[in-house]
């Protein structure tokens, strides 16, 4: 879409607004998980207990939904600061919300072992699992393609499209998968008052919403045309135009 | 993304492998959708039993998924076809998923009635009926804005990428809220055995996999840059291109 450059800047005023929405969402998911876990289910423990599977929700919210949306909104936030540099936030971001998700991951698996309940055998566990392993996948593939040298102009640009698009697809599995925990754990713990619109059921459906609400703000922003960042002409050498193909790999490729 | 001719060429020669499997999956949703509750859940009535509320998942899989996805594919599977032709087509489906999925609401709520469970308390009502009237508001307003003549080419190139947005976003929606609704039922029906992998349930989980299957290739289809229409040369006085909103609006708009 062309824009003049007038409607461009008029879009652009508007991006700290949405960025500024998502994070107030974002830290309401992750707050509200913790007051659903702490003041509701007995708070948080490491051992065994059903206050170590508190744990579990607490690190995925914050890892896999709210750290893992900051890690996408790093280039839209610095639009204008060298890319290397945003690249290796984006990355360390991601790390951080790996890492986090593992804790959240042992949390849930370690309980299950105490208390003998099986795993894996939920639709919840399951795309979970997926949102996991094709994240450490992304990770690993955006690392090698991106990072490390060795990729060459030609793969980068193959792949440029298809990490943006995948990585949007697992924030919102991580959200999806998010609300299937909500409701397996209200069904689990509450069946016979959440149907009678008890604090603790309307609490979690609230944060359901929340996170929705998180996931279409992030998503509204990297994909807004006029809040791309633009092109700068030192990293145009690095850029996914198929004219710089033909071209061969350029020497300045980080 | 600028592209050489031969590149756009090959882009879209895969264009109906990914629309065949979008349709391979959305059909397998639907049938599986029907096995699961014509086979183990006792079949379809419309008597206020719990064969009542088995039109509930499958018009909802039908309608707010299925044909929801394929009303939106077919900007891309027309590419070439005139676009107020496309645009009627995408209106139709639309109408018809959203009669279908009127069905599957009564089916749901007439159920409750006869068996006096409350309505609207679980995170699945409340996703679901959040999907349901956003899809509303966005019929009426795709109506208003692109098929009824009044709305200027300015107002239309403001709301179309957000008619687009949304469109997906409700079509993500749908999707997640049909595995809530998995969830629920499996946690209803059969939470003792859910556990031991039995067979209903490995048979929702796959149908809530490959649900996601198939909005992820949708969403694929409808944001890949190569397999959006081409402007045509009649169409640009309707395009959403800035530059000819100086013009003002031209005779020909629909």
């Amino acid at each position: 879409m062309e824009e003049s450059p007038q409607h461009a800047v008029r879009g652009l005023g508007s991006l700290p607004w949405y960025v500024g929405g998502s994070q107030v969402l974002g830290l309401a998911c992750v707050v509200i998980t913790g007051v659903w876990m702490g003041h509701y289910r007995g708070g948080y423990a490491w051992d065994g207990s059903s206050r170590e599977f508190n744990v579990h929700p607490l690190c995925m919210v914050l890892g896999l939904v709210f750290l893992y949306g900051d890690a996408i909104l790093v280039y839209r936030v610095f639009r204008n600061e060298n890319k290397r540099n945003v690249k290796i936030l984006h990355a360390v971001i991601h790390l951080l919300a790996l890492v986090i998700s593992i804790v959240g991951m042992v949390a849930v698996f370690d309980f299950h072992r105490t208390a003998k309940i099986p795993n894996m055998y939920s639709l919840h566990s399951w795309c979970g699992m997926a949102t996991f392993v094709f994240f450490c996948v992304q990770w690993v593939m955006g690392l090698a393609f991106f990072l490390l040298p060795g990729a060459s102009a030609r793969l980068r640009s193959w792949y440029l499209p298809l990490h943006a698009f995948f990585g949007l697809v697992l924030l919102i599995m991580a959200v999806g998968t998010s609300l299937l925990g909500i409701t397996e754990k209200l069904l689990f713990s509450i069946q016979n008052t959440y149907s009678k619109f008890d604090s603790e059921g309307v609490l979690a459906n609230v944060l359901g919403l929340l996170l929705v609400g998180f996931g279409v703000l992030v998503g509204y922003v990297v994909t807004r045309e006029d809040f791309r960042r633009p092109p700068h002409p030192e990293e145009e050498a690095l850029s996914v135009h198929f004219k710089t193909l033909t071209e061969g790999e350029s020497p300045n490729s980080p």
